[in-house]
C-alpha cells in the first residue's frame, strides 16, 4: 500500500515540526500559499517529508519531518518561508503551537497484520 | 482565547507520541472506543495533553503529550489500551505510523500579534 498522505521517514532519530492551528474561514490567499511553501520545503536541504491534515471546522496540524536541527533553522530563515509566517500571524491563524521535537523510536504498519517498520 | 483544541502543555522538554493513521470508512465501533480511551488516557499519570484532528477522507493526526517517556510507557502496557490497540490494527486502520518523540522547544500565539509562550 502506497498511501501518500504518510511521509517516508528514515530510520530515527530526525526531528519534527509539530505546527497545531485554527484558522479563519477565509481562504484570503492561503491555499496558494501553503501549496507554494510545500513545494519550497520539499526543496530544502534535510526534509524529509510532510504529514497533514485540517477539518471542517479549520482545525489542522502539520508535522514536517528533518533530519537536523541545522535543516529546521536553514527553513525557518529562508525569506520566503519567513514572509508567509507573517502572513500566517497576520490573516490566517486565529490561534497556533509550534513544537519542535526529536523522534526517537517508529512503528507502523501497511495493512491489517503486515508491520512496515 | 481558550480554544479547547489546543492542548496546555507545560515547558519543554516533555515527550510526544504522534499517531498519523487512515481509518477505515464503516465506524466500527470506533467511536465509543476512542472516547473511551481518550478519557482513560486523561486519566493516566503524567499525562498532559492531546490534540487530534481527522478530515473527511480518513485521515488523521493524532497527538498525545506525556512527562516522560516512563508514562508513556505505562501508558502502552494498559490491558485496556492494549485492546483498544489490538482492535485498531485489526478493524478500523487501513496504515498507520507511530513516532515517540521529546519536545525540545514549543511558541504559540493565541491572536494576531499576541504570542503567548
Amino acid at each position: 500500500m502506497n498511501d501518500s498522505r504518510f511521509a517516508n521517514t528514515p530510520e530515527p532519530p530526525y526531528y519534527v515540526v509539530i505546527f497545531t492551528a485554527r484558522r479563519h474561514p477565509a481562504d484570503d490567499g492561503y491555499a496558494a500559499m501553503a501549496a507554494h511553501m510545500q513545494a519550497l520545503a520539499t526543496g530544502q536541504p534535510g526534509f524529509l517529508g510532510v504529514e497533514r491534515v485540517r477539518d471542517a471546522d479549520g482545525f489542522g496540524i502539520l508535522l514536517s519531518y528533518w533530519e537536523s536541527e541545522d535543516a529546521i533553522k536553514r527553513w525557518r530563515e529562508h525569506g520566503e518561508h519567513m514572509v508567509a509566517r507573517d502572513l500566517g500571524r497576520e490573516r490566517w491563524y486565529a490561534q497556533y503551537a509550534l513544537r519542535v521535537a526529536r523522534v526517537e523510536r517508529a512503528y507502523g504498519m501497511t495493512a491489517p497484520g503486515s508491520p512496515v517498520s
